[in-house]
């Protein structure tokens, strides 16, 4: 196969169901997409397996789901309202915005980094290396300035007063916040982890490379509190974690890398990212942080509550830290959907595109495909017992060889095909997407033997 | 048991991890609500429930998950950004803001509806009445106002343009954008459906009554799209499954009704309601409409995209009718936890509150707890193992008899005990919630044995 592209990967989105481009009739709406009727079990199941490695199977790890939209004084104590943002600048001739930390480090080749630099010794540098525009190669940038990319909107009040509330650039304020009450309901003992998965929204302009970068996003993460004195050990076991969940979803070792951070934030301890080979390159896929104990120490200092954890063993006080994992749902399914992507040569010669989705997490677990027209009534009849267990596809429309191709582009590792020897004997065949191998079986024991192969543990 | 209120529902949200105020710490945020470790399964549980029963075993059900930032102009097609709002009025004396047609309706008890009367009307009837704030008692009132719900917020343009965007204060927007895409990538036909759970946004700033009513609230609605002959036979049909519905997740017949609405939209044929009667009366529970060809012309229109159906039998072209089906997670979370509360007086005199939810919702399958700390090694392990199937609590803490109530308490229909006898021959005891009687069942059974009664047939 060549190389694949991500164009490649927006087509057959488009065309097979997973993703759309949001409000598509209406010409769009820039960096966001609407998931498909196969995309959205797709990204469902991902959800799904990853709640229950970390949530379901970890005694001491607690869910949330809190609300979008909190109190402002939150964004204040996170720090949001002062210091997010990143350096960007506007091409005044082709009205386009870009990063000027990216547009350095791109030029340099990374030899460069950006990321101590003033905003003045960026213009500087872009000034002197004469930077051009990507998109149209003319110099004539704008000042550089930071843009708080925090959605912001008014709630009404009485009269005719307004408050500012933001869209959360981040979900896990909301851990942060309800840490005394899951430690107080759950008598959660340190360490225990808050976990939780929603969207977060941020104000992108900047191309966004498909579900890469858009402007609504869903997070998986979780917030480890801990002592001290564990906290290293604590970031490590969530590194090796971290990996072998993306593997075990099927991503290949060979396009995974640890990325450790070398500048970090003044109350971190250490950082590194998981980056994937997109398309586009090797880019972060999720992130993991050894935060120290700002996060709570600056809600008790901006909320006035104490949020110390009494050891119950040593009779020891002390705020927790935190150990960040964190994983964005979109962006891991596009890192999914960019490794399960073949094109095979048949031995006919014919190319067969074929998605190699791990069985626990394809759209569709099984196709229901009866040979003929005639046989449609047996064939539903099978449907609706599959269909009580897992997500199943019908599809009575053209040859069957036709039909096989369309269930591989979605990857529905399972093609069940009524014939009439099932009139005879209530037995179909079943037919592997990987392998395209048939075997024969009972129609009683076919939600036995999909349930097998479809866990993901 | 006397009259359940909604403070007891709150209370016990609050102490057992079902359900906290957004943003406590800092003293709240007026109509949100956080759902904690245990109310997070709770509310997943209902939307997996509906979404296996809508859309998984409907062949003709397609899923998607759109984004809740749209461009505008879908506001404008939908009629959002001219006509969308409630008429209100502030009380001065108290800064309290009131809907004025539903204290007219009060005052009236129920004798007077409001739904037609112009602003003026209804103001000249409040000061004919002499209707005092409800809250203040004086009668102090501003002008009647519509204000529109719709969140607003702005996308950074390049330069400083921005631009209005709505935060989607409803869901079903997302299917009909994509009525198309849905339409030719699964090459459907029609009547079909498209359906979609996700969160909503409306600007209220009248008490929410808990779960009742929130700023932000999560929707599970479907769009079935059909031929104007058979809407009737369709609208008449989702009445029948919504109930059968909400009735399966335990809900009972006798909190049940359904609501005609007697004024409809200029464009709708029919539209009911089914009320529950909550701890505040009878209340709109979820929705059902027959909308007409209202929803596809106006986004035809204000789109320029041709949203026409072709039967592929007759060659007729049309644009489909729509009937809506739609209940809110949230609105529904609160249902199920009011019908479960249960407080029951044992042969010993105590009372025991006790969440008889239906196993198939709980949120947690089943319990383990070693009868002495000494056992907790053998209860980790069959922990272990029934944490790869479902929801587990684990739980070491205090008196067995304590251990069982607190599961009582968050409605674990299992619970299984490791003793001593768990050593010798690898049995266990499960205890049946609402039964409260044990059996002795051996440790490899006890997937089969909960996995059965856990289905959501």
């Amino acid at each position: 196969m060549k190389k694949l592209t991500m164009d490649t990967i927006v087509n057959l989105c488009k065309n097979r169901g997973f993703v759309f481009q949001g409000s598509e009739i209406y010409g769009g709406f820039a960096n966001t997409w609407d998931f498909g009727p196969v995309g959205v079990e797709l990204k469902n199941n991902i959800k799904r397996a990853w709640w229950k490695r970390f949530v379901q199977e970890d005694p001491n790890c607690y869910g949330v789901d809190a609300a979008i939209l909190m109190n402002p004084k939150v964004w204040e104590a996170s720090g949001h309202v002062q210091n997010f943002g990143d350096p960007k600048m506007d091409c005044k001739n082709c009205k386009t915005r870009h990063r000027a930390d990216t547009i350095i480090e791109n030029f340099s080749k990374g030899t460069v980094s950006a990321e101590g630099m003033t905003n003045e010794e960026m213009e500087k540098y872009i000034e002197e290396h004469d930077i051009k525009c990507p998109i149209c190669g003319k110099r004539d940038w704008t000042q550089i300035r930071k843009f708080n990319p925090m959605f912001t909107t008014s709630r009404n009040m009485v009269g005719d007063d307004k408050d500012i509330v933001y869209l959360r650039p981040e979900t896990c304020q909301g851990e942060y916040v309800n840490f005394l009450n899951v430690q107080r309901t759950m008598r959660a003992k340190v360490p225990f982890a808050i976990a939780q998965i929603g969207k977060s929204f941020r104000n992108e302009i900047t191309p966004g490379n498909f579900l890469f970068r858009t402007v609504e996003f869903e997070q998986m993460e979780l917030q480890m509190f801990c002592k001290q004195d564990n906290s290293i050990d604590i970031y490590n076991s969530y590194k090796e974690k971290a990996l072998k969940f993306v593997e075990d979803l099927g991503l290949k070792a060979e396009n995974l890398r640890f990325h450790d951070h070398d500048k970090l934030a003044h109350y971190a301890k250490a950082a590194c990212d998981i980056q994937f080979n997109f398309p586009i390159g090797w880019q972060e896929l999720n992130g993991i942080h050894n935060r120290g104990n700002w996060d709570l120490s600056r809600h008790s200092e901006f909320s006035g509550k104490n949020m110390d954890y009494l050891d119950p063993f040593t009779n020891e006080k002390f705020t927790p830290n935190v150990v960040e994992y964190s994983i964005g749902a979109d962006r891991l399914t596009l890192a999914v959907l960019c490794q399960a992507y073949d094109e095979e040569t048949l031995e006919n010669g014919e190319t067969r595109i074929v998605m190699h989705l791990s069985p626990a997490i394809a759209p569709f677990k099984v196709a229901v495909l009866p040979l003929q027209k005639i046989l449609s009534e047996k064939a539903k009849e099978v449907y609706s017992i599959l269909s009580k267990e897992f997500m199943c596809d019908y599809d009575e429309a053209g040859s069957i060889g036709k039909r096989y191709r369309r269930q591989d582009e979605i990857g529905t590792p399972y093609c069940v095909t009524i014939d009439f020897e099932t009139l005879d004997n209530e037995t179909v065949t079943i037919r592997d997407r990987d392998s395209m191998e048939q075997i024969r079986i009972n129609i009683n024991d076919l939600c036995d033997y999909i349930n097998k192969k479809i866990k993901f543990n």
